[in-house]
């Protein structure tokens, strides 16, 4: 672990308890963490609903709270418009030099392999309590999301008024 | 000064202590800043030879080297193609919120002001001494550079042979 | 309504019956109104089957018989790939100056909203009859399409042999 | 001259009265003419200072005024990034079917005749006098442009602040 | 068939013995043929397993294994991202010129036929057999699928690990 | 040499004899040789004149005229958009494995070296007679640039109207 980094690699759509506990389970191998935010240029839809800019905010307010900064390195990663060969060079030149990527991701698990690169997969936590597509779920149909997610990120989402752009844009305006 | 933020742009080819200097004078005037590094996806010519990677690992070793972070936020920024009227929105969408950007960059200045945004000049510190194009000639030319950059961003431009890089981009080939 | 804009935003795929009266709505309460065609990049697909070029065409034509060519402006919109965040800035950035958007649309209600632009719902005008989707499987099944668009519309379809268009991208080549 | 239709394409940064005489030239010529608006995408540089959406607005207010709306079709057109063979293709999809096209760009014409378009030349009225780069020179000087411009437009240019964008992006902050 | 040139167009995700007899088919009409590699810069997924680099491959030594390079040419078509009315034009910027594209793709027929460019179907070999689709599922199910394909691509898909990546991106990781 | 494959990369605006004779010694060395036409979406410039079309013709009939088609591929590689970390990614996914790449430009030397990839310079033959700048200019002039490139050569561009276009593009019309 001694000046390990690892890579960690999600959409946080929003960042959830699942995606604390993860960060914090990677902590214990790696001395850094790059949380690389993907799809970084989209927003405004069901599955991507918040930008990047608010999904940082999510993240350092979430880090800061629990004095990681001094380990924790925060990254957009755009996609690759589906051109998947280009994915690892966008992230070579993109991201910081690491030692091992986290993924559960199928797609980005035989990229990174394909390019000898390190990937460890990362244990689910209560996968079926922390799951985003539920959160979003859970925020259109008014449930209750916020015990789901740190309270920075409860506190985030209601700054964007993420709440009604969620109900907006399920066709739920009030 | 209370939780404000500022938001800091450049191109950082390669971060030196120009750009340190005006870090520290922000950091004397926000709580927080924003470094963004602009023209993100551009690396391996004469004016652009570092990859974001590599300019994010600089940064981000100055800052953890002088424990500031807990107060500086980084982020790559890609250029929006000559298309300037978008790049406000892309800082808007990639960026999280700040109360004043830090820029000398007239095309920067015109397009945040335009937006209502507060912009705010930076005093120049030593600017013939600390000059990146100056810097970069001094890499090809074999010059007296180290002494111009913090040490760390010494460490990562050796790390990464970037006076090799330079060298060849200028066809200096040994 | 004194020198008031409206800013009308659809795909035109063809433009309709339920269009038409929704234009002529719009101009009972605005002095100007923008036509935006959007997804003007696109055509040739069963759910965009006519290019910008036949669509303006379309409704220059229909604007024009109706003597209403120094009310209305037409302007083709492309779509920002999926990065919903810049949408609002390509419309500030090539549409003129208006007051109000006209659009039905979940999406682009939820981005002009945020962006603090005036929204107006359009009153549906007999929707089960007029309806962009339900036309264009008339025109594949060979249904009674006609009576459904202004004559300028038709004209323009035939022309450019839209209807075997529609049919060979159906797969329903004769 | 029956029906016949005129593409008169230009950049109109800004639209200048050299700009109109051509217009008024064209339209002795053809029944209508689609004037096509070049370099759609780009603003804010000292060669492109104003957005497709302020040039629409010089153009139409210019047609308007002189009641030329039932002859004018306006329309932007964004560059295609260098890929030049793809250009005339662009045109196709996104104009209107004309009958000759009118420029004096050597690009623009060698393109559109290799596709079999025809090409007319327009004569040049006083180009010594109204002549956009000098035009644009004139404002950032604080010379005497707005004899050179149609009211209409100066309007435009005063309404957006275009005098301080472009003396701001010359550098020239007061 | 003197000196005449076919363009023969697919994806070929695999190369299979279909395709092949196609091709030998196309060879006995015209005196050359141009392979058209589409979707080149798509790979990774279910649908576009392989790269184009690994399809120029596999085409190439079928072809030399046959002693067909002179009268072959090979060529990857990068999509135009949904902007079907451009697909054309970028064909015949990068395409050789041709007397005769060989398709049952509507959309291809469509927009090659709306060009002017004579398009001739292509019978179908064992369709029921000779199926790209069928070929990636019985590569994913460990099914016989090397007798579908020529030797030669069967070789290439070993080389590059392809029945690994295949289920991997199925979620079949062993 | 022993299946060994060279990758040899140029614009080849237009390939003239120094380009055959380079293909030849790299011929000497490798079994077989892809030659890779860069900058594949430019043309119609008075850098770039020919579209991919034009060239991949010339060097087509060149190579089957000197009975080459088993020994060469021929492959386009657009530009990434000065993303220039990106291009070694493209060359990847697009252009088949190869042992050594032969360029003699600084940019592609570094990026290919930094990958890891072997590069080799390439012999200059009689440079002050064939370069690609010089005959162009030759061909706007009128001067004897025939006798600087394969007779194949002379022949396409002859066919595709390349001294018109070339001597338009640089404001010669006659």
């Amino acid at each position: 672990m001694k000046n390990s980094r690892g890579f960690y690699i999600g959409r946080f759509q929003p960042f959830h308890y699942g995606h604390l506990k993860a960060l914090n389970w990677i902590l214990e191998r790696e001395r850094e963490v790059i949380i690389g935010i993907g799809s970084a240029q989209f927003s405004h839809t069901l599955r991507n609903p918040f930008t990047l800019s608010e999904r940082v905010e999510m993240v350092w307010r979430v880090v800061k709270k629990r004095d990681l900064t001094s380990r924790v390195i925060i990254m957009g990663l755009p996609d690759t418009d589906e051109q998947h060969s280009m994915w690892v060079s966008l992230i070579k030149s993109y991201v910081p030099k690491f030692d091992r990527a986290y993924t559960n991701d199928s797609l980005s698990r035989v990229l990174l392999k394909e390019a000898g690169i390190e990937v460890s997969n990362i244990p689910f936590f209560e996968r079926n309590k922390y799951e985003a597509t539920k959160i979003r779920r859970l925020i259109i149909d008014g449930g209750n999301w916020e015990e789901l997610v740190p309270p920075e990120v409860a506190e985030v989402i209601k700054e964007v008024k993420g709440v009604e752009r969620l109900r907006a844009l399920a066709g739920r305006d009030s």
